[in-house]
């Protein structure tokens, strides 16, 4: 069904611009500039292209799932501080025929009770968090695996 | 601090023995042994050794866990039904110097609302979850990529 | 206090524009389109005219409600999933002075826990769900009535 | 699978016999006489015939549900405060095989916190509230588009 | 507005008719008919009239709530376990204009958790519990005070 | 304490007169006459006799439970929806002198979350669930077996 | 136990001295020094001292309850807001061997969910509420009477 | 599917070696090789056999009800403590093809809270609990009735 | 209604005589002394005059709120622990005319969670915390600019 | 840190562009236009400037907060309903380095339970409500302070 | 950083002043004196002396904690019902600088739900309960033996 | 009832065997090893004798218990994680006869929420958390007190 000239789309959400100087013992030292150059190549050598996206705007992130659902080949989404309170993502990516992988920087589940609910990961293949930029690499990797057996129970 | 001449450690809870028959709707039709064979391969790629277990007894995977602190290089645990109950399986985690990584098969967030919460996930440097035996694989690279780069808050 | 040449603003929410191929089972094979233009003939036969909108954006949302209160006859609102999370869109409700009517295509009653309360309805006159497209035509019926016999309690 | 000549019950739980008298700022001025004199003029006109009843038996309100399920053609149900306590009336509703509307003469969910939960609404097509006797109206309107177009998913 | 030819209401909820024989040591030895007696003799003292009644009918006793609302003088009520489930009780006390006094035999807030919330309470005036068989004459002094003393709040 | 010559109550609650019919996959296709039956049967071969009962009343069913405790054997008790909302049932049960056992045809705890709760169980002798018609008739065989050996705690 | 020459203590918590003042609509236009007088007289008349006391301290109330247990005949406990927060006071009339009656003003159930809760229920004989200051002439005939019958069970 | 010469599983969970010691007044005076012989002589009389175990060890049991997947016609289980906390069991009976029956010697839902919640129950067939060693023959009789009349939902 | 000749209360709750030693990371290096003089050089300074005072009873405190009603012209209340359990001074508070203005040294809100409620606020006309000393002065300010301009909503 | 050329900012959030019209006793009479007046003219006296804005959308908001913490000296910030919904302001208000102050018009803890949460709170250096407009120029006013006196713990 | 010139403070909280008549099968039949004689001497024979107090009144508690901290060498803290809502006490707790142990004679854990929660825990160094009035004196050594080793975590 | 002849019985439970190692800053420096000498010493000096192990196996655990009850004359036992989850070892302390005294290193009411709750201490005589190694000498104190003063309630 995914066409392989389709792009993955990675969507970032609120807050992750700040990357690099926002809570680096939380979030790292990498910019998502850095992480979204890393990802562009690591994507080409694998033949797979990337449209790399960042909104501080839920509905735009609303929006940019729709796309991803008409026009990608597959969503690795990093919803943020969006992750604990978005019905309205967690509805989006139920609602798209594309897998979807949810990556989280640090790991949501060693912080604040709040960040331990997500209302994205039911509806999400996968979920992978607290590896950094190296998560993103993974999620691209695991899109890549599924498409090349087929669809799969989440 | 983790010399390459010690094992990554792959620790399995209970039930996991029973894959490919189990549930396979949820869990995969690829057993156990299936998994630890194509881990191993991949570990061999990688220069990297494996010591594969599995157990129904919390005790049991709580002295291995302690093992893993004392002779291994790192440790993917997939605890199963114990990721919800132990405590003291979350205990020795937080006790061992090694970095852990916490993989389940299924996506754990879109079923049982009390599959919801791990006392394993607070200690270990990251979550991977619903890739099925992929996620196994995921890790090894995480711990491989990891220790290429130095410690790493989690 | 309204006149009859304001139109009723009919908002609709979040997702709302995938209506005809997202999850047909739960929402129908209607597209928004075909309601807007059920919704604006029905409207027209009562000489009354429709201001129908949607948007992925809570904020958004919340200018068209203010919008909806100061140049408008009358509200039906479909919030969707901004329904369960949005403070700020029952908040605009509260605070304007024409009808609101809370409109769900699904019975969200025999859906998921957390879409079982709604911030909207609290300052709505009365809600209507379950009913699909109907439902909006209900509402419009139900404002036309409350016209002709004055304001009444909710 | 319905025939014309059946009748749609109207079932009105506890209390509802009050009406006009009691808190006529909640429940509004009318007497539950002239709502059934309206809505079977109503019916009449669009070529149905109504069961109008009142009980304060929540036993015999079952009875009723299950006759309704049995020789009616359709259900329309103000459960009042049965609605928040009475399992075995949500029982019924879901044992029966015609459609049925819950409807509320105020807005439930703008009153006490006790009175948003039904044990009627999810085995129920839809849910109208807020609306006074014009509820009843409107609900029967939604029975009769219903038979028009066959089956419809709650 | 209350004529003294009018009688106070006594109404007993389930169980209520086994007093003497169940748990004497929670209920007390006397009987219902016991009580009665006691209660029209101090009544008739104070020149009232009592109508006393018992009923396992939670539907049953609505209806004689609504009917001391129209033809008695006030209602000491003694719901038993309906008092702690019955929403339909409870608004009708709300809706009838003669005061209510909430009487049980046993200290309610001695025994279990679901024991300690009324659903009477809120429209009563008073409640009165713990004092056995002397409860009923001690809300039957207080009607008599309030009718003296005219309106208060409650 | 008890004698031969009474009878055992075999009390049903609401919408259990619609068995057969309603959802089968859920209550099986047997109806309540034929359980009737079966159960009769059974008894006679025993020596015993049975006093079968259904009502969607719950005051009726309070009333059969004082009944069965006067002039009873012992008592087989499927409240149904009522298991879960009576405190009137769960008082009469625990108000009388006869052992009790507590029989649902479906197995209670793999259904909805408020049907985990019972108002009965805590002053029944023993619970039965899951097993159909034929819980009934191990009631039965459990009541004999304990008239047999005397009474036992609970 | 206890002997006739020793008085009733009744005691009032924090604020109760501001009564006739304080939020009349809620507690009455009665000062505490008319309940006083009003109860000394009514304990003249039947042979009985009181022994009338407020503070706004927690503890000198903790101090007087086990004077009462001590030195009194009974005790009439209005602990106002310490009601609601005072395991201290409970605990005091938990220790005491004289019959305590709760007393409040104003309906408390009719008020904040958290007046609903009462660290002394448990505690005491019995429990009266909504009558004003003829709760507290209530209180007396009460404890009057129970002298009169002997101990009964709470 | 089963075979009549595989045995049925009886697996008894912790502290149930201690039966006929370890309080009486809840567990009954037999010991558990009492019921063990009870058990395999009304198994013998019913042409089928017994394995019966014993084991204070989760992990054990976990092996156990594997094995009577494996090998058995059936499983029996008195989980004992490990019913309230043990999602590995409940996977355990949840992962294998034979019928599961769940027994407990008491009645858990008149004990403390924390025994109310199951986590076997929901893969169960049935539950009998509240019968003593009598529960066993009761659960062995449910089992043989059910391979007469063949599979059946739970 | 307040005249300028009376002092604004400012009213310090339990462990505030210990500032400047106690966890100085939290509350700050000057002492309650320092923070008196600080503002009574400010109220001096408007024209006004202060009444400051400390106490770790709360029956005291509650007092001081009352004669702070009947004296004062206004009241500024750091209820310290009192805040999170006192309902007895949040009943003070709601019981006198002057306006009250809550003030906490810290940010109690980025404390532990059962420091965020606060019996207080309701009654309160305002709420100023996590400024430390200033926050007295802060709460000068604002009851002066109250009486310049008149009463206002809370 | 901050330079006295580098503006405070005064972010405003959904429907407080309403003010002066939407629910006047809640909010008070002035318009946000003229509390902007007010502020930078209280700011130009003290020698500051503002940058004073108003949204309904929480994504502009996140982008505003984040400006204010590149270009700002400090941040004035009313949340509005968002207060209680927004994980990613609070996020941005943790990640930023200038000191926030949280203001809110009317005693949000007076109101509805679900405002009495904030999730900009515990990044806030403190919070200030219920004073009207006259809140935000407290909060220029300890802002100001809070430079005079340099850093200090929230 | 403590001298051996200073005494161990011994505080003791509501109503244990009625040891010995309170409640013996809970509290023991010693009364508090008994206690304090007891205590002095196992002191003076380690060269220790104590300050041993009793009160009923929160805030005295409050002010010997912090005296306690000024001019004690340790603390053995009995709060009693104030162990359970006395936020104050925990916070004079944490304020000082001497080891505080926790003491109570019963085992709270095995009392009413209430009394399982500390707000005094979190301060102290330990826990002592369940073992009368030795655990005072278990305190006593505990204290001595912490001296002899120098600072300890908690 | 005990004999001086059976030893004491000193039961570590999960992740005790890596103390010295393992987060000493919790659980301090000595080694399980140095505890045990440091025990049978003193219990030496006593009279008594000590029979002191460790496990990972929760079910081992119940089997010594068990064996301590049977062969003991008393039990010390820190479950370390098992507190807080095993059922089973509850049920196990509270079927044996010998007296039961947990003991924890740390003190765990400062520390995670879930493990505030313990599973074992309504059994036990009593409880001593906090004092590291010592508490495991004072518990042997209280058992040898609790044996020279006889049996005393918990």
């Amino acid at each position: 069904m995914t066409s392989a000239a389709k792009p993955i789309y990675v969507l970032n959400g609120p807050n992750l611009n700040l990357l690099g100087s926002r809570e680096p013992d939380i979030y790292g030292a990498e910019t998502l500039e850095e992480i979204e150059s890393m990802l562009k190549a690591a994507a080409a050598g694998m033949g797979m292209s990337i449209d790399f996206r960042q909104s501080n705007q839920e509905g735009e992130l609303v929006d940019w799932i729709q796309e991803a659902g008409a026009r990608g080949r597959g969503l690795i989404l990093n919803a943020a501080a969006y992750t604990h309170t978005s019905v309205a993502m967690g509805d989006a990516v139920a609602a798209i025929g594309v897998p979807v992988i949810e990556v989280h920087l640090s790991n949501i589940f060693a912080r604040e009770e709040f960040r331990h609910h997500s209302y994205i990961s039911a509806g999400a293949k996968g979920v992978i968090c607290g590896f950094g930029a190296l998560g993103y690499k993974m999620a691209l990797n695991a899109l890549d695996a599924a498409e090349a057996t087929g669809p799969e129970n989440g």
